[in-house]
């Protein structure tokens, strides 16, 4: 089996600019982590775009939509900004079909020292080869079906609706 | 669901001793781990033993497989010092019945910046809640039946035997 | 000999925001710095102020001159950022005398896995036994009296004027 | 002025094998930790050997003396296991004359997360700076002169004999 991955930023891959003190992006840290956690499953990346998931438009949306769509892989995992990672997840349950999609992220950038992102990862690619065809979201080392998720803003957790 | 863990010790919660320059256990850093990876589940953590799992005795092995038949759990993930993981796997297969248990570990020590640990837990995690009843090991981002899994010692990786 | 340290903000002390996703101030990390430095120098910390040095008002700066000047001991650290270290070093250069004075800070916060702050505090309390009185900058392995430097904010460095 | 930095190994550069699980050498940390610390001072970095100072051989201990007598530099850092750190000092000492040499290590490896190694060399490339000709030992932030400093092994730490 091999596991696409598809990057398209959010605060797992935010690095910190020492010249301006901002937070920005460079290159995705994916490769790395999964070097790191020693994973031997066969894995394809490719960076879709490297966006802030509040500042992400429907046309970039879309494209992750059709990206999942159009691979031939069934196996997806997608990291994304935290914020609207619930609307992405509608949005490729709504045009793909007949795949396993998994989505993930971090609270704090993986080039912090006490990110949540490499456990994260490890997660969502264990839950992309474990649940049934369908879209999920990763987090907290729980998995979310899309239309049973929100991001609880207050506490920078996810929950099932009904909680 | 509540996931029942057992720490057994392995390189995972090797520390580092500044005096002799040796390695050692102290306390386990599955608390620590869980808490970095805002972990949503409930977990009940309980500290078997500390050991190298080359010197892992019979007895104590017996132990692991009785912790597992008699806790209230059905989704128990153990930590585990790789060298005897498959032989403490295949204990458990023989005594245990009807649970889900995920038996994962580390390459390299959480204590050190470049650790495996982190990852495996993530995934550990998220096996033990999707996949069916039965015995496993989550290492090197997949999991593996316990009746078809090695640790292959010159690569450093698990695989299965059919490879 | 006890080493005074003034705490005043800087990059070397900002943290990640989970929920807002901005960096800001919480507590200083100089303790927990020095303890894994296992400085067994006297030392007495006080925090002054948390703020960007870019931010840093004329009267926080007096205040700064003043806690250098009033203190009972002769050898003082101040952390502090990098944008405005030059024109604090000037206004303590004017106000204070008899007492050696380091300013240092860091171009990424400690709490980055690839900060250089702690490189920068091993220097700074060095520098600051074994200076003679005066009042110095150390940054990137090297002292610079407060007259004799600027910040390359292009390059991200600390350099002579004469260079 | 140029630091000439002379390796010879000790905890300083230990790292985890994880196919033995033992510690072991491979090559120097302290060009990444140079540039970590944005150090911004030439210099020239040889490593004369890869041991653990308690191994270490008269023979090699004969052959860090040559070398610092030998080299153009008149300022020398050695990282040097802790163990027998004073006992390289000395011989240094009674060997070389007419320049400052600052011998430094770590209790903890520079690979694992809570090292001192980078405070340590920040603080050693300090002192060679600032102190007159001499041999000194830099360790827990302090600076001491070869003839007035032993290891206290219980505690972990360096000390003043007249303590």
């Amino acid at each position: 089996m091999t596991v696409r991955v598809f990057v398209t930023g959010g605060t797992f891959d935010k690095e910190y600019d020492e010249l301006t003190g901002q937070l920005f992006f460079r290159v995705t840290h994916v490769n790395e982590m999964l070097r790191r956690g020693r994973c031997g499953l066969e894995v394809d990346i490719e960076t879709l775009m490297m966006v802030d998931s509040l500042e992400m438009t429907d046309a970039q949306r879309a494209a992750i939509v059709r990206a999942c769509r159009e691979c031939d892989e069934d196996h997806i995992v997608i990291t994304h900004g935290t914020d609207t990672m619930v609307e992405t997840a509608r949005a490729i349950a709504e045009g793909v079909t007949g795949k396993t999609v998994v989505l993930t992220g971090a609270m704090v950038p993986y080039a912090f020292g006490s990110s949540d992102g490499l456990f994260n990862l490890g997660s969502a690619f264990s839950f992309v080869q474990s649940l049934p065809r369908g879209v999920y979201i990763a987090m907290n080392g729980r998995s979310f079906a899309w239309d049973d998720v929100r991001k609880n803003r207050e506490a920078g957790v996810f929950e099932r609706l009904e909680k």
